[in-house]
């Protein structure tokens, strides 16, 4: 199959490889020309433009957008959209709201052409291991696309499937993100108990490894932080510093919006916002109050507090 | 090796079909007679009472535990210790509370007698599939069990290992009971998100299989739950109430003493403990406050809160 690729950067890279490698044809387009450039000497096919890229591909035509959530998306189906012809399919394989996906779906079909969104997992291991796929959107786009995500899936009959309209792919892509926070989390907070028990010099990468077989909490995170920790297990020089995208914020707020309460994934995003709180303000409070009602100490500013 | 095991339940009868598949000689004792039976039945040899394992077997002694935490350890201990010669060794694979077995440890070794602590994980599965076994004691005995863990675990070079002194096989193990709380949590509230967006009505088996396959959450956990999940997804019949053995609640109070953070297992000890609470006295209570100072309705008691 012929498939035109819009973002060609970590994931959308990848991803051409995957379908090169099984046997499709990928235009592929960046504003960046080196990674278009990439991706012609691995055997794909270049587009300086979105016109170009357009021009090369046949009725229906086939576009997967791999590109940052949010604005970019929009800005790209405003030039994209005037390009295509009734019946084409554009795809999203990026992280964005599942509300945004409900929207721009909708937008598309009153122009004839249809939309899926398609939570994407895999990481930078799926050009390997495969691309877990879920999709929202019309069956019969789906089922004109089905080489493609036999192709991207870890085998053709397993790791993808049309979960349903559009906004559910991304919906359930949010929601897998959530319960990845949330297993990172327990996974984070039970090496850190048995770092901090001295008295036993745990080797926490042996402890890994041993886990990863037979026992319950064998996983892939498992596995890669046992990747990580043999390496080193202080870990002095990664910074206690946690960044999040969109994806659990939003599974938090669809939680409270849906009335389900949500603890854990809410206080894995919560954790990570606090990673990121040098100033410690909240702290600060508490200190002031413990000192105002019972007299207790405030601990001098040191140079690390500042 | 010949290796007596003292408790056939559902752990105790799996690992000694185990070990008999491996080539070792079982030993079984039981206070259930049905149960030294059925071990007979498949090849072990029965012993009716302790004296009578312990004379069934060669100097030194290994005699695997594998009853319920707490006094019913120190009871057999008081009526085998007696019993035993220096150089024997005795191995709890139970869910011992992990100073109980630096206690227990200290309490052999006056007696010549080496005493692991064996954290064992891999539940009903483990015969099939091979135990995880994080092993805490004096390294001697470790040496000498060698086979015995080669056997049950997973394949002779991994799934196993000796972590460390007396105690910490059991501290580790309380350790991955914490974490599998946080991620069975993190599961269970992404899913419970998944079936309230009522819009989607979205296929939470399908969803399960997507992911076991290049997902960043796959897991055995995940696998289990999508075997689960085949049976019917509504759940009807699987009351929202959900027991915790001891380890969730060592681990929160350990993490505490220790001065470290984890919200997460924390909260998921929490939701099981919350999920038997059917009096809800703490909602009365906020429900009494919102009416007393904002006037707002208590709803009336219906049959369900009785």
């Amino acid at each position: 199959m012929k498939i035109g690729m819009i973002g060609l950067g970590r994931m959308g890279f990848r991803m051409s490889l995957r379908l090169i490698r099984g046997g499709h044809t990928v235009v592929g387009h960046d504003p960046n020309p080196e990674a278009v450039e990439r991706l012609v000497q691995k055997g794909g096919q270049g587009a300086d433009s979105l016109e170009a890229l357009v021009s090369q591909l046949a009725l229906p035509r086939v576009i997967w957008m791999m590109i940052p959530a949010g604005d970019p998306v929009d800005q790209t189906l405003d030039r994209l959209v005037p390009l295509l012809t009734g019946g084409d399919m554009v795809i999203d394989g990026g992280n964005s709201f599942y509300k945004d996906s409900m929207r721009r779906a909708e937008r598309l079909k009153e122009r004839g052409l249809f939309y899926l969104d398609v939570g994407t997992s895999g990481g930078v291991w799926g050009l390997e291991e495969g691309y877990s796929l879920m999709i929202g959107g019309e069956a019969e786009a789906v089922a004109h696309l089905r080489p493609i995500f036999e192709t991207l899936a870890p085998a053709p009959d397993r790791g993808w499937g049309h979960v349903g309209p559009s906004g559910s792919g991304h919906f359930v892509k949010m929601i897998h993100n959530g319960i990845e926070y949330g297993m990172m989390q327990a996974l984070a907070e039970g090496f850190s108990v048995m770092h901090h028990k001295e008295a036993f010099q745990l080797d926490l990468h042996q402890i890994a490894e041993i886990w990863r077989y037979g026992s319950v909490v064998r996983s892939w995170l498992l596995d890669l932080l046992a990747e990580g920790l043999a390496e080193g297990t202080q870990l002095e020089d990664i910074a206690p510093y946690v960044e999040d995208s969109g994806e659990g914020r939003w599974t938090v707020k669809e939680a409270i919006d849906l009335n389900v309460a949500a603890p854990v994934m809410t206080l894995s995003l919560i954790q990570r916002i606090r990673s990121r709180d040098e100033e410690g303000y909240a702290e600060r409070i508490l200190a002031l109050l413990r000192n105002q009602f019972g007299g207790h100490a405030i601990r001098e500013v040191t140079e690390n507090d500042e």
